[in-house]
């Protein structure tokens, strides 16, 4: 399949970078921002509500998809793309991630890992070359090698171990890569261990994958650990791959990434939050079961594009989230996405125009305890954008 | 608030007619059939997607809207139509039918109706002349009296106290009701005595309401009985008012109904169902979760022109239901909905043609039993459209 990642600009004041990845089914814009679609189908929205929400990639997972409906059976229905009705870009997360969550119903080996299966307790064995397999079947753009997600804290023997076998699945995984496949991505791991990154993200880039991510991260570790890992790693990615950070994050987390380099993110915070009523705003959170809402006529958020904010208030959405009501997630899903989305294209914008450390000067300067991800005053953005 | 019922055709083989109801949010064809929105919203669904399926009027619940958020809360926020964002005919029902279906929650008195809220217990009381308060405050189109939902089966002197009862309440209802108010129906009860729903609906008819409705059916009586009832009771109601057939049904039920004179319709079948995954097509129920369907590439209904059948496989609707994936429902919805306004236009096209009694025949002569309520060959229909 086709692949392309071309890089437009890189910022003059951090390590940002904006970039074009030209797939089989269409293009994106990086930084991006990939929406989580785990079984086929990005909770609650449509294809097209997707769209217009301004979403260009998106992410589903193998290891999910292997088990239910099956691969197989998606590639006799022509595919995960018609299956699902998405037309752009998929980036299937390998399943290493929810495998490696399974802790007790998993046992790995230098071959590969059986697992019971979270739904019904079948036995599974999975090699790294299964899974580039699984992947070429399901028809998607990006794949990812097969990895073990170091839980943290991990001591420094098992970090290394296990990072030194990711590294050589990685190799089995490329091996097993037809001309014909999917773009494949390499995963970096290396716990917090400043040599295990090094050694990981060197090993991998000598075997020259289309695409490099840094896995492992957002597991527990502070905020502050995460962006020295980060910054360990990176400067070992060559510049030429897009570089993706599994997982992360808060839109915080997200701008300080693009700053240290990084292209691609995935996380289910906005989608996970907006089933949960908890949506962002250019204000920061808000909560919308709380009563002071309760004939609050104004939208989510003031200024707001979304479907959303044009149409319903704030009154109305807590009355369906209490009420337990399927629009419920279903608007508040499409605003948050929107939110990110918005989120993204101000980041592109700020590198484009060469002002993306004003940005976070703006948005996140208040903040003193790196810990904290409040959003405030994200229309101050619009002062420089 | 403006109403006025055109009678534009009426069936020369049967006692169908085809008119038009005008309201100050719009004008709908009859025979209708309401999508129902209980809490203010038809589950899952957008009033964008409600409008793109073909609904012209929808029904909410006063009961329901009363408990939760509360008239007046609505009323502050704008009105029902603002609050849910629909900007067609609302017609609300009076809530009798919950009350009553509450049981040993309730009391009722010749004044009204003492209750417990089924959410939190709280203890509620209702008056009719309340009922006409709290649907004026939501600002609906179409308002109902409160009425007494007789259980099946009744002991006649129980049926005979409460339909003189409800009649006595009519006539506070429209006591109640001022010029600027939403259209006021009546509701025939009388149980499944003849001559209760004789003296139920002349009763009503003297006081000259907007329109007539005939409650108390679908509750568990032989269909048999329903027509029974139905034909002793519309030769009563007067020609220059719509006459709707609350709770009612299924698609062989609507068309029988429409057969005897009636004009407006609502179900939870069509949504319901979606949810449990049974859908509604030309060749009869279809239940998406069973095996069969697993690789099935065909949409639900061939020749079914909705979003739903568009675009997805009845492989995926299974993947979906069965992940219990918010998408699911949503899917469910629009196709059974849609089949229902589908319906209703294959209805009001055969009165305009003359050829009711042909579409009965073609769509449920060959079921013999009349509780029989498959929908076979439906494509048939297309013959004589």
């Amino acid at each position: 399949m086709a692949f392309r990642f071309e890089l437009i600009r890189k910022d003059p004041t951090s390590k940002a970078r904006l970039g074009r990845v030209v797939t089989d089914h269409g293009a994106f814009s990086t930084p991006a921002f990939m929406p989580v679609g785990t079984l086929g189908t990005v909770k609650s929205l449509t294809p097209e509500e997707l769209v217009e929400i301004g979403a260009e990639v998106i992410l589903a997972n193998t290891y999910h998809l292997y088990l239910r409906p099956g691969h197989e059976t998606i590639c006799r229905l022509g595919g995960l793309h018609a299956f699902m009705h998405w037309e752009g870009p998929i980036l299937t997360d390998s399943g290493g991630y929810q495998i490696f969550s399974l802790r007790d119903l998993r046992k790995i080996s230098e071959e590969g890992v059986t697992f019971q299966s979270h739904l019904d307790g079948s036995p599974h064995f999975l090699t790294p070359e299964q899974v580039i397999e699984i992947q070429r079947i399901l028809g998607v753009d990006i794949a990812m090698v097969l990895d073990e997600c170091i839980p943290y804290p991990s001591h420094y023997d098992y970090a290394k171990a296990s990072t030194s076998r990711t590294t050589r699945w990685a190799e089995r995984c490329l091996q097993a890569r037809r001309e014909t496949d999917p773009a494949l991505f390499a995963i970096v791991q290396g716990g917090m261990y400043r040599a295990l990154r090094e050694e990981s993200a060197q090993g991998l880039v000598k075997m020259d994958f289309q695409g490099y991510a840094i896995g492992g991260l957002s597991v527990g570790e502070p905020k502050t650990l995460m962006r020295d890992v980060l910054g360990w790693t990176i400067p070992f990615l060559p510049e030429n791959a897009p570089r993706y950070l599994m997982g992360v994050g808060t839109p915080r987390d997200i701008l300080e990434a693009v700053m240290l380099g990084i292209d691609l993110f995935d996380c289910v915070l906005p989608t996970r939050n907006a089933r949960n009523g908890t949506l962002f705003t250019s204000s920061g959170k808000l909560s919308i079961k709380q009563a002071q809402y309760a004939e609050d006529k104004r939208p989510l958020d003031r200024g707001c594009r979304c479907y959303t904010c044009r149409h319903y208030s704030r009154a109305y959405l807590r009355h369906l989230y209490l009420s337990k009501e399927i629009l419920s997630p279903r608007l508040n899903t499409i605003h948050n996405l929107f939110y990110y989305m918005e989120f993204m294209r101000k980041i592109r914008e700020a590198i484009q125009r060469g002002r993306l450390v004003d940005l976070h000067e703006i948005l996140f300067s208040h903040l003193n305890d790196p810990e904290r991800d409040d959003l405030t005053n994200t229309d101050a953005a619009n002062g420089i954008l």
